[in-house]
């Protein structure tokens, strides 16, 4: 019997080993950070050398960073009472805090009007295409960027940003906004003055130590060029998708995009039935972003960049990761269209 | 060289081996909880049989749970906007979302006016001192009772009440609100719609794991009488620093407090003062609630109750746990007498 394949490293990615070593160490540790006693020092010192860490794999070493419980607490902490604008090709967590009014083009290419009242995303989750940042802009969704694509927060023209770990090999359920000296938030969670009030709450001690752990790893990932490879293989999959499926679009396949993401419309063939499909088969692919279960609408995304809510209800995402094998993006490549085949076949 | 001791139960208790186990468990899951494939299910699964297992131990299986990063969020999702009123000893947590206007009489009992718009904790974490939910309460902080104390949250007079992992040896940054069905939170963490709208966010796997772990695991202590023994240790423990300083008030001793807790009044000698020379001498104490470093204030709970702020300074709160050993228990007495001689002798 042949393993599974997972190929969904932009819904989440598998926790990478070094995170794991850090979190069982972690563990170990028994103070609550706020006490002044030994055992809550040892605890606070993991996480102020933790957000050293974290902010230096943003290239934000002049920054302040905030933890958070993941990216969309992050958003409401970076977006909520701001009146900002965005496109609606940001993420539900964003979009809920902004007017989604922006124009986008069929490129993908958002119509910034005023950057220091917009939130623009950095690396779109489910076409991976890629934002030139305006100087000057109120708040960017790094979520996808971190860790695949080197990000120099200090060097983009964001006042805040925000992140989280399991897009990058770090554990669900820990994120943080980082942002320029200077700048304040709107704390949201109010009690013990934790995260120098802006942030309330006990700090997740495991979850900040395998944070920090994966953006390092990530970081080193990136410095040694794993990422090419992961480039490579992208596209060696892409043009496999495309030889089995002429008919199919490659969303992105033209601009600057994340090096592990595909976006495949295929028209007919709708994307939660592919998804199922491969499923079956032995591998784990997207519809589109992976946020309320249950929930299956044509892609908001790409009815943004011009397709029709029929088309965009046939996009499959393939998104990948350091560990993915040439051989298994082949397999399922040959898996797919085979299923497309059978697919075209009962349609006919 | 002696080990150190441990005995700040109440600002966060240390990992039961059971929740390392189903953390460690939980890091092999790959999926996120909202992806429709295998991966993603069995994500799901872990996370709905937690939620069925936590909602047993808190006596609250005909009720709803939604998973959040911990105590502090649980109540600001439980609080916020109702307008609730709350007497000055309820945690900065709490208190921040409410109006803290009620009385509390000498013993540690708050005064409630109108139960359906209250927030009432079960028990205080800095004295223990317990108090009786009345019909129709608004909201409970179950925090420092779950796990030391038999809940049946279906029994008490609450509608909402909430908890977290790290008091009873989970993960810190996990927590929940548990609700009778039929009521209705206003989400504060928007976007994905997870947690059934009620609390975006990809879930935090291994915390939620670990926490249903470690409530099962205290719910099994509690059955198994774990903590009468830990009742018998602390009334041990409180006699011997009643030997050794016979102006020492303790508070609650005489009301239903938590089997765990000594509340130790030392006129004179200050909370901090006592807990760093303890720190010293090798034990892990307090001076109230562990809330932001650094934050040394007279303690909120005991002037509610009637202590000048002089006396309130001079608050020392010994939390143990069914590790503590009563050979630990009494050597922490003997260390603090000698500590509190040398601080009269200075003093004279």
């Amino acid at each position: 019997m042949k393993s599974r394949v997972y190929l969904d490293h932009n819904a989440t990615a598998p926790l990478r080993t070094e995170a794991r070593t850090a979190i069982c160490a972690a563990m170990d540790l028994v103070g609550n950070p706020s006490s002044v006693h030994g055992e809550g020092r040892a605890a606070k010192a993991l996480i102020e050398r933790a957000r050293a860490e974290i902010l230096e794999a943003l290239g934000a070493q002049d920054c302040d960073l905030v933890f958070t419980s993941g990216a969309t607490e992050a958003a409401a902490l970076a977006c909520a009472g701001q009146d900002l604008d965005c496109a609606p090709i940001e993420h539900d967590a964003v979009a809920f805090w902004a007017n989604p009014g922006l124009g986008v083009d069929a490129d993908g290419t958002v119509k910034v009007e005023t950057a220091g009242r917009t939130a623009l995303q950095m690396a779109n989750s489910e076409t991976g295409i890629v934002q030139d940042l305006p100087q000057g802009l109120a708040v960017s969704d790094l979520t996808q960027a971190f860790g695949k694509l080197p990000v120099a927060f200090s060097w983009t023209g964001a006042r805040i940003g925000f992140v989280s770990a399991h897009k990058l090999g770090g554990p669900k359920g820990i994120g943080a906004v980082v942002m320029r000296r200077g700048v304040d938030l709107l704390a949201q969670i109010r009690g013990g003055g934790q995260e120098m009030g802006w942030r309330s709450g006990t700090e997740n001690l495991i979850g900040i130590a395998g944070f920090a752990a994966a953006a390092k790893s990530a970081q080193a990932d990136l410095d040694k060029g794993v990422w090419a490879r992961v480039s490579e293989i992208r596209n060696i999959l892409e043009t496999a998708l495309h030889s089995a499926s002429s008919q199919t679009i490659f969303v992105g396949k033209d601009v600057q995009r994340l090096p592990n993401t595909i976006c495949a419309v295929t028209p007919g063939w709708r994307g939660e039935t592919q998804v199922m499909q491969m499923d079956l088969a032995g591998f784990a692919v997207s519809a589109g972003s992976a946020c309320s279960s249950g929930k299956v609408r044509p892609s908001r995304v790409l009815q943004a960049m011009g397709f029709s809510p029929e088309d965009a209800a046939c996009a499959l995402r393939v998104s990948i990761g350091p560990e993915t094998k040439e051989e298994d993006a082949l397999r399922f490549a040959e898996a797919w269209g085979k299923a497309k085949n059978r697919h075209a076949a009962r349609a006919a």
